[in-house]
C-alpha cells in the first residue's frame, strides 16, 4: 500500500502555485495552470491533478515550455479563430480563447478554434465544460505521442488522442465526456506494469504485433484504439483535426520535436462551439435533451458520463483529498 | 449457398429507378435515391445498395414518405442552414444542401446544415465524399431505432447512430469513414441469426442484460457500443446532435412514430463542414495529412478506411456487380 496523505484543496493550490512559480511560471501561468489542477483533483480525477505537476515542471526546467507565455488571439475567418500559445501551457491560452469563442458561436450558430504552440498535459473536460456551461455544444480534440497503432499495424503511430464533448443541461453543471481513442488509457497500462496485473488482450499489441496480456509488452509495443479498428479511426481523424488542418505536430512529430525526452507534448488543439440555440429548436433543445437523459437513468445501471467527477465535486471542497506521500515529497522538492 | 445473378451498374439504376416510379417517388426523388443506390453496390457496400430499395418501397406504400418531396432551405444563422426534407428520402435534400453548405463553410470557414423531416435509410459516406471530395473537411451524423443500450444498462436506447467523416487528399478521392456507434452493424447480427452463426460477446446483452454470443438473444436484447461504454458515448452524442440539438426525433421517438412497423427511420442528420483553408495553413494541411497517411499505409497490414469500396469502385463499372437472386425477385415485383 502506497502511504496517503490528506490534503485540503486550498492546499493543492498553494502547492501547485510555489511549484510552478518556484520555476519559472509568471503568476498569471501558474494561477491558470494550479486553478484547472485543483479542479481536477476536486473531481477526484488524480491522473490530471497534482500527479501532471511533475510534467509542467520539467517543461519549464528544460526550458521547452514558456512560463511567462501571453497567448494572442486572431480571426482567420468570420467562425474560426486561432489562439496562439506563445509555446506555453495551455490553460492561460484556453482562458484567453473560451469567451471570444463563445461569442463567435453565439452569433454565427457554429464557431472552430485552433489552438496552436502549446503544451497540453491536461485533460479536455475541463475546457469543454467551461463552454458548455455557458449553453454551448462543444467538441474538443487533440492529440498526444505516438503510443496507438493504426488498424492493422504493430507500430504506435497515433496518440492516445482524446475526444472531448459537451452538451449543457436545463439544471446543473453540463453533460461532458472526454474519453481517450485508445482502450486503456496509458497510465493504466503502466500502473498495472507496476503492480504486476494482467491487461485485457484489447489494450495492445507487442513489438511484433503479438497478441499479449503483458503490460510490460504491451508498453514496448503499441496501444490498440477502443473497439478496435473503430477507436483506430478515431484517432487518426483527431490527428487530422488537430495537427493536419490546423497547422500543428501530429503526434509522431510531437515526439521527435520532444527527443525521445519524454517531456509534455507540443502541440494544438481544436475545439468547436455550437449554440444550440441557432439550430431550430431554441425553445426545446434543452427539455429534448433531458429526455434522452431521463431515459438513460430509467435503465438499472446505468450513469452519465461525468457523474462520479460530480459527486466527487460536492464532497471535496469540505473533506479534501488524499495525495500519494511520494508524489507530495516530490512536489515539496520543487518548490524552493 | 444463395443463388447470386450478375448485374450491371446501369441495370441497378434502371431497376431502382422502376420500383420508385411505379411506387410513387417522382423522377427528381427516384433519380436521387437511385444515384445513391448505384453508387453503393459500385462501391460494393451491399448493406447500403438494392437491399434497401424494399426499405423505400416500404415507407411510400404506407405513405409515410413523401415520393415527391420538395426539400427546402433556410438560413437559421450565419453559419447554420437547414434543409427541411418534406417528409421525404434524404437523397434529394442532401443533393438541395450540399452546394449551399459547402459555400457557407468556405465563406465563414465553418459551417452546419441541420437536415430535418427526412428519411435516412442510406449510408453516410455519399455526403460526406461529396463534401470532402470539394476539399472541405466533413462529419456526418444520424440517429436511427433504439437497438442499442446505454452504458450499464440492458434496453435499446440508442440508435446504431453513425457518425461520418471525411478529409480531403491531395490526389484523389477523399478519405472517409463511416461508422456505426455499434460494436456491429445490425445486418450482420441478422445475417448470423439467419445463419445460425454465433456473435462476439462484445455485440449484445439479452433481454435481462446477460452475456450471450446468440445472436437471436441479442435482438431479443440489445446491441452494445463499440468498446463498450465509449461507443455508448459516441451514440448518445449522435442522439444530443442530430435529434434535441435539431429539434428531430430521438432514436426512441422514431420507433415511437413508426409504431413498430419497421418502417424507414424518420429523423433527422448533421453535417458539419470545415474548410482547412481557413485554418491557419492552407499551403500546408494537404501535405500534412499525405504525411499522417502514408506512416499508416508505411505499417505491414495497414489499409485506410474505405480502402475496399474505392478498390471495387475502379472495377464494378466493367465487371458489374453480384445479387441475390431472392433480392432481385422481390424488387422486380415492385416494378409493377
Amino acid at each position: 500500500m502506497r502511504k496517503m496523505i490528506s490534503m485540503q484543496l486550498q492546499e493543492v493550490h498553494a502547492l501547485s502555485m510555489a511549484c510552478l512559480l518556484a520555476n519559472g511560471c509568471d503568476p498569471e501561468n501558474a494561477q491558470a495552470i494550479a486553478d484547472q489542477t485543483t479542479k481536477a483533483e476536486g473531481d477526484m480525477c488524480q491522473t490530471h491533478g497534482l500527479f501532471r505537476i511533475p510534467w509542467y515542471v520539467g517543461g519549464l526546467r528544460s526550458g521547452r515550455a514558456n512560463g511567462r507565455a501571453r497567448p494572442w488571439i486572431e480571426h482567420l475567418a468570420p467562425a474560426v479563430l486561432r489562439v496562439d500559445g506563445d509555446n506555453g501551457y495551455a490553460p492561460l491560452g484556453l482562458l484567453a480563447g473560451q469567451k471570444p469563442l463563445a461569442d463567435c458561436a453565439r452569433k454565427n450558430g457554429v464557431a472552430a478554434l485552433a489552438f496552436v504552440k502549446m503544451f497540453h498535459v491536461g485533460a479536455l473536460w475541463p475546457e469543454v465544460e467551461a463552454l458548455a456551461a455557458q449553453g454551448l455544444c462543444v467538441f474538443a480534440f487533440t492529440p498526444s505521442y505516438p503510443f496507438v497503432a493504426p488498424a492493422g499495424g504493430s507500430k504506435g503511430l497515433y496518440g492516445t488522442n482524446p475526444m472531448g464533448f459537451g452538451w449543457p443541461r436545463k439544471d446543473g453543471p453540463p453533460l461532458v465526456f472526454d474519453q481517450a481513442s485508445s482502450a486503456m488509457a496509458r497510465g493504466e497500462i503502466q500502473i498495472a506494469a507496476r503492480d504486476g496485473h494482467p491487461v485485457p488482450e484489447t489494450a495492445g499489441i507487442g513489438p511484433n504485433g503479438e497478441t499479449t496480456t503483458d503490460p510490460n509488452v504491451v508498453l514496448a509495443g503499441a496501444q490498440l484504439g477502443y473497439g478496435g479498428h473503430k477507436g483506430a479511426s478515431m484517432a487518426m481523424m483527431v490527428e487530422l483535426l488537430a495537427g493536419a488542418m490546423i497547422g500543428e505536430f501530429l503526434s509522431i512529430e510531437a515526439a521527435e520535436d520532444d527527443g525521445g525526452e519524454g517531456g509534455p507534448p507540443k502541440g494544438g488543439e481544436l475545439i468547436l462551439a455550437m449554440d444550440p440555440v441557432r439550430f431550430g429548436d431554441p425553445d426545446g433543445f434543452l427539455d429534448h435533451g433531458e429526455k434522452l437523459l431521463s431515459a438513460i437513468l430509467a435503465q438499472e445501471g446505468t450513469r452519465l458520463p461525468g457523474a462520479r467527477r460530480m459527486a466527487a465535486r460536492k464532497v471535496t471542497p469540505e473533506r479534501g483529498i488524499e495525495v500519494p506521500e511520494s508524489l507530495y515529497q516530490t512536489l515539496q522538492g520543487f518548490t524552493t
